[in-house]
């Protein structure tokens, strides 16, 4: 797995377009991976997510009490898989055998990362103050992974019931924003 | 300007998928206008929707004081101008004006709409809790509008720094996710 480290303050450019991620969390030892979609940026640097993890997931409990996760950012070759990890639970499924994913250990976390994936956070939990009333978790990415052998990741962004939008061409403009 | 009500059970397949998004104002009569990409969503319905409206921003004292706003969202045909409303403040400009951004009245709230985008989401702030902390608003959408003439609207997502991806192809797989 030729992934180099990527600088915290280049997170957010991999976040901000909303790509669906793949959510994963070991408890226990035992891992599990979720689909996620609801996710925001909320700082730079540090760089911090917020996201909500329905507690109707049973990544929600494994989140809650190791305070760590592993955000991982599929392309549209994973569509496939991504939607079997949405419509499967852990409570009742190996997702990681069912869907053919591969784990590799994080550096500075338990839960590990996906290696079919060309972007890989591990995060813990910057702040649960949130999560009795929304289930909305706030994380701080702690060490960043990136694939340089991927070029042009082609991320997938859901627009509900397994609909799909496939990340198209990219423009440049000239622009004083970060 | 043909547009037709939206219903609110849908809204959120229009914002998951990620889109830059312009955040209209108005306070005292005086309308404003900014470029936003840090939110998500955060219940089906009603609509709610988390977003970080930086404290820098002159759109920030409007929506605290009027709890009130619009959520636009453009295509690829307006980048220009969402590049130029991201590059400069209602402090001192006129943004309609300079940049051609045509507004129309809400129904619901005093924010207004910006025609030439597909979709208006007009919303009211349902917890500014975590306003302090993080700048981060819960907003409720209270009604949605949506130009049913654009058969394929290509949001652009924003990946730092003006650049931009351009949403490309849709893919359907089945699924039971919502």
């Amino acid at each position: 797995m030729p992934r180099r480290s990527l600088p915290l303050s280049e997170v957010y450019r991999l976040l901000e377009p909303g790509p669906v991620v793949l959510l994963s969390t070991a408890r226990k030892g035992e891992p599990n991976v979720m689909t996620m979609s609801w996710h925001a940026m909320m700082e730079f640097e540090p760089p911090l997510i917020g996201c909500l993890v329905s507690n109707r997931n049973f990544s929600f409990n494994a989140l809650k009490a190791t305070k760590e996760c592993v955000i991982n950012i599929p392309t549209v070759e994973l569509a496939a898989k991504v939607v079997g990890c949405g419509n499967t639970s852990g409570r009742d499924t190996d997702k990681f055998k069912k869907f053919g994913l591969t784990m590799a250990a994080s550096s500075r976390v338990k839960a590990p990362l996906i290696t079919e994936c060309f972007a890989n956070l591990e995060c813990r939990v910057w702040d649960a103050r949130i999560v009795a009333r929304y289930n909305f978790f706030i994380l701080e990415v702690i060490q960043a992974w990136i694939d340089p052998s991927r070029k042009d990741p082609r991320t997938i962004h859901h627009k509900g019931r397994g609909v799909f939008m496939v990340a198209g061409k990219t423009i440049r403009l000239r622009s004083k924003m970060k």
